[in-house]
């Protein structure tokens, strides 16, 4: 099956320049601006900027190494006339000030023009460099600003990247290399690679970062660690990010010489806030802590009997006399609860509504399962008005094909965003809960599963630094559009070139859909090879446990396949609003995206396309492979548009993405074909070889686990 | 002890220019040539070059980048008049030729000046990519090239890098980060890192690699693997560059089902044989195995009572028939073998010469214990003389320091070249083994161990690209010269103003010195930490096995330290030539650097230089700190001719090691200190802690194993 492509080999044997675009400038690229308009020109000319910290010092340098690349000329910094004024609200002459400036927040910011100036504001410095890039943005983009100009405040208060990272640099679904944490040579030496992450995070405004694995190693907590943390932390600092901590249960055994972890227990509690005060002292406006107890071996409460909220507690009672918060994470199940899965969580967490201190905000995945390639949202949003949750949504493609496959994820983050939970009524939207605005929550976050490592563009696949993107743009603002997001970054990555931008747009737009197509259409999910999820492994059964196994989710037989989640089965429907209840419940009203995930049905089931279901599976599978199969003759096309490295990079990894298609198509209906009995619809491909085959393939040193 | 370095970390607080120079380009920078003279605008205007393969267009495509830096112009490629002639030599004009060039073989080069010409010729076309880059060369270091010109060629056969890099992309021994081959992408992603690999390496002239651990793994062989391996063969090929892989002896069994991997059965030679036609239908040209046989665990012939010859022979036997070669590792010695591990691999080797098929060359390591930071030359060179041996270095940096301690090492190398082993009298040099010329071999080799990982300039330090480069020159040609070699590098890499290029050539040419005084000075061996190497561990004793303690090497007790090495003791000294036994064995005539090597003294041994031993190792040590700290202000001193990243890069490293230097004074002085029962003489500083503090440092993670 994974033969070369020997094309992509040949393209690649003509050498290229080295000075050519490796991707590490992200969508920062600062690209020579052809025929720029005059006001552009001159905006960067003379620039305004008081207060002498390193933030600043940070925005001067953004404006010279953006103006030099825009239009080859540095800017000019001046105390008087400028073309460019950059002040904090707080210090702008009332002739320069506008109204609409006056509720910015202690992040937002203010661009406009006025008196033929153009303005940035806010009330901090971090604002100011949020404006900042954006201003940038907005003139690689050849956007114009006028008047009532750009305010943006964001709606969403902590916006966290998690890193899954291990101590020893390997990265648990990572999937670009190895950790860009070097921690043997930390803290001594700190390397330009940390500064320009920090940058990256500003550019978008995210302002939170957690740099080590959930699946926590206690040693982060050492004396040896700490001073390496904070070091980061100090790097960090100035471009507006909070460090956050992983914190193992068991730490005040493992490293605390205590005999147990109980957070009742009196020594255990004393020990955290003893270690609290300690990191404290090393990084002074540490975040604090992020937590996964009780979960795929993970010590936690349960241990001693006691609930999350009191685990969960007894962390925030040592970090609140610092202003420190605990993200506890929702994604708590267990093989031995004989219930489905899918509604563990909110069984656990629902009793807890409201037993949780003012500063634990439970961190929740988007859906119930485990980031499949789509997921209907987790029955958790709406279901805890007096517990703040903030989103977990992930970055890195777990399930979703690892390095190679292209899909732009934005669209699916907005699809769970914008469902309806219809909690309070219709236009109780998920964006609501995590934003804060429909359980009145002040406390609000978005978590993004990072998907960097040390591939010399940071995230392996070019295009998956689109994703990094728009997961900062929604923590930001969960109401943003797929489609714009998707246009900004090409602009900034690419071109602005019309003949590029349409088609790429498109591509990106539609390749989640794709994805999903090929791999788990119709609400099919967790058929992925065992353990590193990497290819199709719907015969994946047995093992350690059951809830770990594809059977366990497609329930294939000769009667059909789906998992039943209505009344006559696991009945996880329920934790949805009745509204939901009664749409998803009901064949004729649920969409087909979700109907295998809620509904076991016979293979001969009647769909509204006409089709029967078995059809309409193979359909959508033969879909995703045209797809990808397209992707790599729209992107040769647009070649002349694109750099030679990023150019060769992409076809490869798209070339990669196709081939893959047809091996998940094959796979999967040779698979569920032994239980239909039947026969490839007409336009469906014959597979290329038969299901010993594919069911033999066995991967090596897959990355990521 | 391991305390941020505060000041480096405030300087990086200064953001940077995403666009500065992050040393992924190496000694091929190619940057603008201020003033240059006219035939170097000339030279590169017009040039002519026949021939229709892939190496022809990598030269093309080098004089464009190189024009394009130099003089930020393109060449034209013409097919008369031109400034440039790159002509095979069969295709030279004879009123072009010159006699000079008859002999150049088939990888030498000639580049000459005639009639206002500059010509490259060569008798193969990797002769012109060799000659490609040396014209580039001189052209960045303003060198005009006269009518007799440069006549090169190389004098070794075999110029191969071994990379210790494990399929899970780990790599044993290296500090750069990870390995830069991506097993889980290839064979259909080639990475654009591969081809720039490959020409860095072709511009040094290195023509063959190892891209496997040689603690190898049996799966390298699959045709699962052997697909990737093609792939990275076929990216190589137009460099000059063939693949070889490490073969793992037990492979039969574990790959192949057979139940013995002795070498005498014919099932297991014919398993080899099947597997070595296997492996030429994926890569027709491949170079053969490397092997470490019988050593640290790895399996052998010695599992089934065979000797090394016999092992050899059979891989020999196999790819034989295809052209390949067997380089066969003398790097073997058993904790079961009661006699000073120093002296195994010759008692093991020398009885075998002439035993080894025409097609094996037994590979020696510099030293007879492993890569310390100085070892006298191994007692194997000279002692076969009917068996081809090749020169195993180490690039990086095991027992040097690792990833932060700048040595350069290419004195080391030329001080074991050019050391006289006395065989056949004076004039008996290890580089007339390497070259050949003293036994008559014209089967000759040498490895290099890569410094090479995922790090975005390579090799970690800057400084320790000049190794990579710097073993390649010396494989090329062992008769080098270190302070040449330094030079040139500088002037590529960095630039050519003598205000920089002096000093840094001075700082680098004592650097390994330098490191030898803080470390292991007077012949003091292996007492570094256990199993990681970094850091000091002369208290390191019992375990596994005793020739892996610090103790064995030092033998410190009151009554003095060192390893008797003569006649009273191991008499690894008589494996030496008799000169060298007179020489060494007497303390009148040893070399003080390799006193305690071969002699256990007092500690009150009076030196020539008027010291105690104590007090002039002690001398030893401080002298390491202070040309360490001297270091840092050198390179302070030059930050005008630096980019700005490099040179915080450098600094950062430069600093770290000044403290690691006295981290190594310290642990090592109150160590033997403890034994001599005497003070540190004046001009010693005390140490900052006691020798219980650097007893119990214990590092984490440590990269490399």
């Amino acid at each position: 099956m994974i033969r070369a492509l020997l094309t992509s080999i040949a393209l690649f044997c003509i050498p290229m320049l080295l000075s050519a675009n490796d991707g590490y400038k992200l969508w920062l690229q600062y690209y020579p601006i052809e025929n720029p308009q005059a006001w552009q020109e001159n905006v960067l000319k003379q620039v305004s900027i008081d207060g002498n910290n390193e933030t600043i010092t940070i925005i001067k340098n953004e404006l010279e190494v953006a103006s030099q690349g825009f239009f080859s000329t540095k800017p000019l910094f001046v105390k008087e006339n400028p073309s460019l004024l950059i002040a904090l609200r707080e210090q702008l002459p009332s002739s320069l000030s506008q109204s609409a400036s006056k509720d910015l927040g202690t992040e937002g910011y203010h661009i406009y023009s006025k008196n033929g100036q153009t303005v940035i504001t806010a009330n901090s410095k971090f604002g100011l460099l949020y404006g900042t890039f954006r201003l940038l943005q907005e003139i690689q983009k050849q956007e114009i600003i006028s008047e009532t100009g750009i305010v943006e405040i964001p709606k969403v208060k902590h916006r966290v990247l998690n890193h899954w990272d291990n101590l020893n640099r390997t990265v648990e679904r990572g999937y670009s290399g190895f950790s860009i944490w070097n921690w043997h040579r930390l803290p001594r030496h700190i390397d330009q690679q940390y500064l320009d992450y920090a940058r990256a995070n500003a550019s978008l405004g995210i302002n939170g970062t957690s740099v080590t694995n959930v699946n926590a190693n206690a040693l982060v907590l050492t004396p040896y660690y700490l001073e390496k943390v904070q070091a980061l932390a100090d790097a960090f600092r100035p471009y507006g990010i909070k460090l956050y901590i992983t914190a193992r249960f068991s730490s005040p055994m493992e490293i605390g010489g205590l005999e147990t972890a109980d957070p009742l227990n009196k020594e255990v509690q004393d020990w955290w806030k003893d270690k609290t005060k300690e990191i404290y002292e090393y990084i002074p406006d540490f975040g604090g802590f992020l937590v996964k107890a009780d979960s795929e071996g993970q010590p936690g409460p349960h241990n001693y009997g006691r609930t999350q909220a009191e685990g969960a507690n007894m962390l925030a009672d040592a970090v609140k006399p610092f202003g420190g918060i605990v993200m506890w994470r929702a994604f708590v199940y267990s093989e031995k609860t004989p219930d489905d899965r899918h509604k563990q969580a909110y069984n656990e967490f629902v009793p807890l509504d409201g037993k949780f201190r003012d500063n634990v905000i439970v961190q929740v995945k988007n859906g119930a399962i485990d980031f499949q390639p789509r997921e209907p949202f987790h029955p958790l949003f709406g279901a805890m008005p007096k517990t703040p949750l903030m989103m977990e949504f992930q970055i890195t493609q777990e399930y979703l094909g690892h390095d190679t496959h292209l899909a732009f994820l934005a669209p699916m983050y907005e699809e769970v965003l914008k469902q309806d939970t219809y909690i309070n009524g219709k236009g109780s939207e998920v964006a609501k809960v995590i934003d804060g605005s429909l359980h009145d929550y002040s406390f609000t976050g978005m978590a993004g599963v990072a998907n960097i490592g040390t591939d010399r563009n940071w995230t392996g696949h070019h295009f998956h630094q689109a994703n990094w993107y728009a997961y900062g743009k929604l923590a930001w603002n969960p109401w943003g559009n797929s489609g714009e997001i998707a246009e900004d970054w090409i602009k900034l990555t690419f071109t602005n070139q019309k003949e590029f931008v349409d088609p790429i747009k498109k591509m990106m737009l539609n390749s989640h859909e794709m994805v999903v197509n090929y791999m788990t259409p119709l609400g099919i999910h967790h058929i992925m090879a065992r353990s590193h999820h990497y290819g199709p492994g719907p015969w994946v059964t047995g093992g350690e446990r059951s809830d770990w196994t594809s059977t366990y989710y497609h329930n294939a037989s000769e009667s059909g396949m789906g998992f039943d989640r209505t009344q006559t089965g696991s009945n996880a429907l329920e934790q949805y609003s009745t509204q939901l209840q009664e749409e998803w419940g009901d064949l004729n009203s649920i969409p087909n995206k979700y109907l295998l995930w809620f509904h076991h049905l016979p293979w001969d089931y009647q769909m509204n396309s006409g089709n029967i279901l078995w059809d309409e599976i193979a359909f959508h599978y033969q879909k995703g492979v045209n797809e990808a199969r397209e992707n790599v003759k729209i992107w040769k096309d647009l070649q002349k548009h694109v750099d030679r490295f990023r150019f060769e990079h992409v076809l490869s990894f798209l070339e990669i993405q196709a081939e893959e298609a047809e091996w998940w198509r094959d796979a999967v209906l040779l698979y569920f074909g032994q239980y239909s009995g039947l026969p490839l619809p007409e336009g469906v491909e014959a597979p290329k070889h038969d299901l010993e085959y594919y069911m033999n393939i066995e991967h090596k040193f897959v990355p990521g686990i």
